[in-house]
């Protein structure tokens, strides 16, 4: 035997075991199905993008965090941290021949070199949703209504979820309005990101730092108490257009949602649990500079990140461990060697009509077979033994409710 | 504008636009129904693993191909140029818990630093099939026959591919009763396993360099004319239950498949399409030393790998190009921003009813919104007037065969 080496996955890596996947595809299959559903066109790229063109994008804690490397010929490639990056550039390699706007979506797996801390892994899979070259507020109603309809199809309603929207512009007409410049706003911006990570007190001292005064300070205190968006065209319209497509009910204005830096140019929207138990659930927003950081041609843009780590957790808390084993398919087993052919023909005949079929690789016992029936995914189960070839006859047995229907194996042939 | 840089993807890798992804969904939508129709569970891991891993595994030629490189942690980490080491890997790590027969499968991307050459990528997305822990023959049927069912699914029939089908085993017993001793067995399935891609004479000086005789060699090409299984116990049984499970005409006997060096120990098997244009479609076998080689407990196991390049070529040539166009949901659209509301409110409808709907975002003009409609995937189209809201019904268009119908707004509320 060889040296034994360890088994595990490197660190921050998953493995997915079956039951592992069991929840991986509840999840990516209510996305595909919601973006489907909402006219969005699947794209993908390599996870091993260039360096520069991750940089390029990416914020210095970012670049930081970049996984990259030389390759043979010593070109600098990277593991991407997120899709934005590899979008732009592929809208912008076929810029003059797409026809926008572009409605695009994808699955891509993401790789952040961070501290391992409890729940952060160093890769994630994330759903992203964009709308690429529409300044029509229905591009932010189709980009939110897709995630609300995802997360319902996971098996969660309004209750458990909410979207909390704000709008840039709003905020940043409301400081003007208060007397703060706009030089100060990217400013401003920044230390009330980081509101409910640190003390008031803290952010109080960036914002001096920023040069706001003592009572510029107070206003912007006072306009994160601000409960309604009626001052804000844009956000009554997104509210109203909301109710029309049937997802009102899971989303509320919230001025404290800023996300990051200078990305964002209006409406921002962060999703959480009802509760407030998790990490933000997804998040997004308008942003403008989707291609000019690369070289492209400037166009508008509305998209979103939805990881699949958070919503997992929230699914697996909410709907209990059990939620994602739906029992499906046949069991087919048999007793002797002399019953393996039926049994081969039958799984065949099975698959023929549409069944998925575990079948056993050789003769069991009876009670082994049902046993890992039992335990196994398979909503029905056939065991042959001899008498059952012979009379052409064998049962299939409901695994739920116990009972038992007559098949022919005569067909099978 | 900030400085262009390069909008393609990195060399040897894929950008896949939405009209590449319909042939890779095309793909990956049949590797996954029939996976599951013949009751293999889905699993995966991260593309990331250690070198350690990987090089263990690998022969030279592919350990000089693995892309690798360092953490910040100075983890000496690669991307995978295959799923078998971190199939034993994951099976080595729960040895203990888990039920065997495990029937496994994964898409897996994969890695590999090639000179750049025709068709040739650097990197590929592969299916695997396996299953770990059964000598029956009939592991060899599930996995040879979930893979005949996936081309199938993908609208290839029998007449298009060919499962050409060996032993290790029977050609080694044909080799020793030549009075080729065991110990020269190695080295003669190296020099078969250049047939084709080198002249038979390179392959008669390999076989001399490999201690053989010319009367040796000239039995050695003789055996590679064998037409008939006959002698073979485990391929007759293999034909046989094929034919039971349906698959039989997808296989023929070609005693020239070897596949590499020491992986495999039994049933060998290359799939290629009929006419010879392509490369192999999948390829696979028996193999005992999965988990050995990195320090688990022994175990017999047969898989298959089987790429998504090849066959897509291979799908787009017979099918033809417009093949995987599929024409399928909703485009709706409106003329002026009167009829906005409405739009959205029968997009919702539609899609509640479980249609993909693609709404167009802003006014159009009719003339417009029919000729995206046309050249999108939409099998049918609405376009909403002043008239058709004024009164509440709508014209459906099927996209086809231009017959129209009648829908009802009103119930859009």
């Amino acid at each position: 035997m060889a040296e034994k080496i360890s088994f595990e996955a490197p660190r921050g890596m998953r493995d997915f075991y079956p039951e592992d996947m069991v929840w991986r595809n509840k999840v990516f299959d209510a996305f595909r199905a919601a973006g489907e559903a909402a006219g969005f066109e699947p794209y993908d790229s390599c996870v091993v993008e260039s360096y520069e063109l991750l940089a390029r994008k990416a914020g210095e804690e970012v670049g930081e965090q970049i996984y990259h490397f030389f390759d043979k010929s010593d070109r600098h490639i990277a593991l991407r941290a997120e899709m934005t990056p590899t979008l732009a550039r592929m809208v912008a390699q076929r810029q003059k021949e797409l026809q926008f706007p572009l409605k695009w979506t994808t699955i891509a797996q993401c790789f952040r070199y961070e501290r391992m801390t409890k729940g952060r892994k160093r890769e994630h899979y994330q759903w992203n949703v964009d709308i690429i070259g529409e300044d029509s507020i229905l591009a932010e109603v189709e980009v939110i209504g897709a995630a609300c309809d995802a997360l319902r199809r996971m098996g969660l309603s309004s209750g458990d979820f909410k979207v909390h929207v704000s709008s840039r512009r709003f905020l940043g007409e409301l400081l003007s309005g208060s007397g703060i410049s706009a030089d100060k706003h990217a400013q401003v911006f920044l230390a009330l990101d980081k509101r409910g990570k640190m003390p008031d007190e803290e952010i109080s001292a960036m914002l001096r730092d920023g040069g706001l005064s003592d009572a510029d300070v107070k206003a912007t205190f006072d306009i994160m108490n601000l409960k309604s968006y009626d001052g804000c065209g844009e956000l009554r319209e997104l509210f109203r257009l909301a109710e029309i497509a049937g997802f009102s009910d899971c989303l509320e204005f919230d001025i404290s949602v800023i996300r990051g830096l200078s990305y964002y140019t209006g409406i921002v929207f962060e999703c959480f649990d009802t509760v407030g138990e998790f990490r933000a659930i997804f998040g997004g927003g308008r942003y403008d500079n989707l291609l000019t950081t690369i070289g492209g041609e400037p166009t508008s843009a509305v998209g979103l990140g939805f990881g699949d780590v958070v919503v997992t957790e929230l699914l697996k808390s909410r709907l209990g461990e059990g939620a994602a084993k739906a029992k499906r398919g046949v069991a087919v087993g048999f007793m002797f060697p002399e019953q393996r052919d039926a049994a081969l023909a039958l799984a065949s005949r099975l698959r023929g009509e549409g069944e998925a079929v575990m079948l056993s690789l050789k003769a069991q016992k009876p009670k082994k077979f049902f046993s890992r029936a039992e335990s196994s995914a398979a909503a029905k189960a056939v065991f042959l033994g001899p008498d059952d070839v012979e009379k052409g006859v064998a049962r299939m047995k409901d695994m739920e409710t116990r009972g038992e229907i007559e098949i022919c194996l005569s067909a099978a042939k």
